[in-house]
């Protein structure tokens, strides 16, 4: 299912992830991604729930290149947020199977939340 | 690059939004993903802005698992959020691609912001 | 400065302060600020997470009526966090006069941020 | 309730307003507070959530100045995303008025939402 091969030009969430896993060795001086990943989780916790706000107002504005550009932001910085904290997108991709995968009759789109 | 096939039991972000869009015409009492459609995108703005924060907090509580649990959140909503904005997943892979491709020689993490 | 007293039917968020220290030891079944706080540091945090992004969406969708509702549940949620930690809003009183007052020449509105 | 003096260096939140207020008028050059202004709504918007975060963050950091320093921040980002869209402490006092006064016998903590 979706494993036709990537267009030309595209990157997507795995290809990131090894893009970042490329760099996390890299001289923080010339990597953006070393320099963030030098600044640990808590910065990196932050710049995704800024970028989630971000997301949010900008397709409030029903600005579709915005909304788009901060998706791609959020994603990025999710993705090294993984990165710092040892997860694979394949660990999320499990984690959706079993919610969304074909033995799952209904849907369980939401954890139940406390 | 990365077009290795999806393992058994996985579900990328192309295929979750295959998902979410044959359930975009389905009976809103059967299906959560067409009652948050419903809802309009303020709602499902909502959703990705909380989900962040979520996933941030978990994060910084070191809490693995649910660093996990509430990306999958994120991307689901982040995911249902595109489906609204008629925006697909190969919209944000060739940004990524803009920023990230082989072709650009520094790093364009993130867009200038004003 | 600023010291008239509250007009009838307003609190203020030293009296509202107040309200929630006087409930502290409610019994949860009866209080929502006692359940509240029973769940803990990370719950409150979260919430005060999430209201700072309803706030925004209601600023963004020019909803006046709904900012002001959304403020409230904002500083609500904000007190309840500092009664769990322990911080009062003479505190945070302190830290804006630090910044704000007479004293101060120039504008001091934010932090230097790491 | 709660009309006592402000202590000396304290600036609660309808003084903060005052002080906004004041600089409405003022060089963008010398005020931080008018440049924010002149960025309009949504830049103030993004602001309040982004500042939301970063006091969840920090709460759940266990870090009790950063918490404050935060909450501050918070505050003066919210007073003067207030100031752009005409809303007075007052508005906000009047509202966790209702919720919270004494003649609620009930605790109205949170509006429902849909």
């Amino acid at each position: 299912m979706n494993d036709e091969p990537l267009g030309a030009g595209r990157i997507n969430l795995d290809a990131l992830y090894q893009v970042i896993q490329s760099r996390r060795e890299a001289d923080p001086e010339e990597s953006y991604t070393a320099r963030l990943l030098a600044k640990g989780t808590k910065k990196l916790a932050q710049k995704v729930g800024e970028e989630g706000v971000e997301t949010a107002l900008a397709a409030v504005a029903e600005d579709r290149a915005a909304v788009i550009a901060e998706s791609a932001d959020l994603l990025y910085h999710l993705a090294v947020l993984w990165s710092a904290r040892e997860i694979a997108p394949d660990d999320v991709w499990a984690e959706l199977g079993r919610r969304f995968g074909t033995s799952g009759l209904t849907e369980k789109a939401s954890r139940k939340k406390p």
